[in-house]
């Protein structure tokens, strides 16, 4: 099997985050920011119909990542996972995932919020959020079920 | 900006499913069917930690689908849509994304259910499905929602 895949940038994400100190981990844990996604104008006849969507998921390249590991930390503890136990952007592939809340498309922009995207994020694909394939029940969280215990949100709810 | 990005299957994602007939428009609609996922040895280490949890997201590579288009048509009705509203395979850059759940680690294999994914498809890469991440509430599914209302499944969960 050829392993390499060629894929290019369909868009640009902008974000108020520069860098990632202050991000929030995930676009949950902040309701205010809001993103802007330029799609670029090739792409744009497949915007048709988004906007009945109130939910979208990102696929983004985390292009300023520059190393690749197995093992990583994540946010909310010092304790060492598997990568693929975690989301940390030092990932194989480096390919992010976000669900975004869908605030207004117009021409080839489309306006989020619950922005978790560094500003300036290439953009892979975009795909509506659909909560009859997308939201599975009895769900089991690993390492992360004890940060969320009894209904509490973790302090660590931000990057620093 | 540089719009190529360059990936490489980390792994191959085994399945009953040889050709799209009969298989599952969305995992979820077929409890049975079990697959099989392959990770490449030098990936391994990171499944650490992944046992814990109850399902994964799995990004992959449609590598059998030819055509690119911005415009489809949807397995569950006959009206055209941006492909950014639904979810086919022939969208630009072809990934794929689907939650399963994980029935168990051996080595460097995972065994998973809820199978949405033809056999032999190149895995980019395996993320922790976390609720207090992934799972949104009020939620508008455009287009979809007629097709579910009042708590039904539709008639076409199956590819012909």
């Amino acid at each position: 099997m050829d392993r390499e895949i060629k894929l290019r940038a369909i868009g640009i994400i902008h974000t108020p985050y520069k860098n990632p100190k202050g991000m929030p981990i995930q676009g949950k844990f902040d309701k205010q920011a809001k993103g802007r996604i330029e799609v670029f104008p090739e792409y744009r006849d497949g915007l048709k119909d988004i906007g009945g969507f109130s939910h979208l998921i990102l696929l983004y390249y985390f292009d300023r990542v520059a190393e690749e590991r197995l093992i990583g930390r994540p946010f909310l503890e010092n304790e060492p996972h598997g990568i693929f136990s975690i989301r940390s952007p030092m990932r194989p592939n480096r390919i992010g995932i976000s669900v975004v809340k869908l605030e207004a498309v117009e021409g080839n922009t489309i306006i989020f919020s619950e922005v978790d995207i560094l500003d300036k994020t290439p953009l892979l694909d975009i795909k509506p959020y659909i909560s009859h394939f997308d939201i599975r029940e009895d769900v089991r969280n690993g390492w992360l079920d004890r940060h969320f215990r009894d209904g509490r949100i973790p302090e660590r709810t931000r990057l620093r």
